[in-house]
């Protein structure tokens, strides 16, 4: 019954597999995926051998979009707003795929990780240094710039967390604000990610 | 069977089930732990009604702990790193306390959130304030002390999630050291609490 192409299906069951989490939060199972895709359970295995292996994709498949999303919108931001629309992408990505998000941190971290899962969430990271490069005016692999994207990452990721936990509720602000607005202070206190004084490259 | 005061036994349950849910990750019954406190399983419903009342219990006393740590913490430290002392503090809590960290955060928060819980992590984001308040030598409830204590509460938990789902293994250096640091260059960084020119109290 199958018309897929084997790649093709692949990513036809990780588009399905990413609205099922939406839906479900991880509660299906590989037949059910396969229904929807309309093809057969034994179709669906020859891609993943079982839940864990879909799951460990869907949270590779997370980074990537994640990653495409802060290039985007950096890429359309003014030069010195950059690190701060990289940040409010991840807030909204987080905002707005929640339980994708909780898969991609903690929910498949703790079982082990695929090749395919380090390498996008690597090359996620390596995304957000090279913006902390950019606005530092240093080279990607100065060890000044890791320490910034950690210090950053932290807390675009705990501010991620507070957010959709709802810890951030109740304080007489729409919670994406207010997570919108720590972001931005943090940026504007320029100490944070070491802005340089010129904005010109060095080696 | 039981020999418990009322107050007694259910400080005994609180105390019995944050082992468990180290143990365990919080798969165990009400009836694992009257069993292990040695009393009737109606003795301890009389205490939670359900396995929610419990956990949720636990998570209170979790930020109680927490905010005790802190408390503990930032009175040892010197004037001028109570503040860093604090979030070590919290980190550590995180690393040690793992189960109980995203039980207190994420488990339980979507679960609604009782009148003891609220009051406890109420309290503890307070104690934080009070750090931030002491450092910028403002009052506690100027607006300019919530914010950067929740910047400041933003980038620690981060952090601690990182460290806690294995986002920061693999750097070539012990993820609590790497978390530590982030911390230390973050307060080092003047700027993320404003820290004031003259250290003095004003209105």
């Amino acid at each position: 019954m199958s018309t897929y192409h084997h790649g093709n299906l692949r990513q036809a069951l990780l588009e399905e597999g990413l609205i099922l989490l939406a839906e479900h939060g991880g509660e299906f199972s590989l037949r059910e995926l396969a229904r929807r895709v309309e093809v057969t359970a034994n179709a669906c295995y020859r891609h993943f051998a079982n839940k864990d292996a879909l799951l460990m994709a869907l949270a590779a498949e997370g980074f990537r979009r994640l990653r495409a999303n802060q290039a985007k919108a950096e890429e359309k931001a003014a030069k010195d707003s950059r690190l701060l629309a990289g940040g409010y992408s991840y807030l909204h990505f987080a905002h707005d795929n929640p339980a994708l998000f909780r898969l991609m941190f903690g929910g498949i971290q703790s079982r082990g990780r695929s090749e395919e899962l380090e390498e996008a969430s690597r090359a996620s990271f390596d995304t957000l240094k090279m913006a902390v490069a950019h606005v530092q005016g240093k080279q990607v692999d100065d060890s000044s710039v890791s320490r910034a994207a950690l210090r950053a990452w932290g807390l675009v990721h705990g501010l991620s967390h507070l957010l959709l936990d709802g810890l951030l509720e109740g304080q007489g602000e729409d919670p994406l604000i207010l997570a919108e607005s720590a972001l931005q202070e943090a940026v504007d206190q320029v100490g944070l990610y070491n802005y340089p004084s010129t904005g010109g490259h060095h080696e």
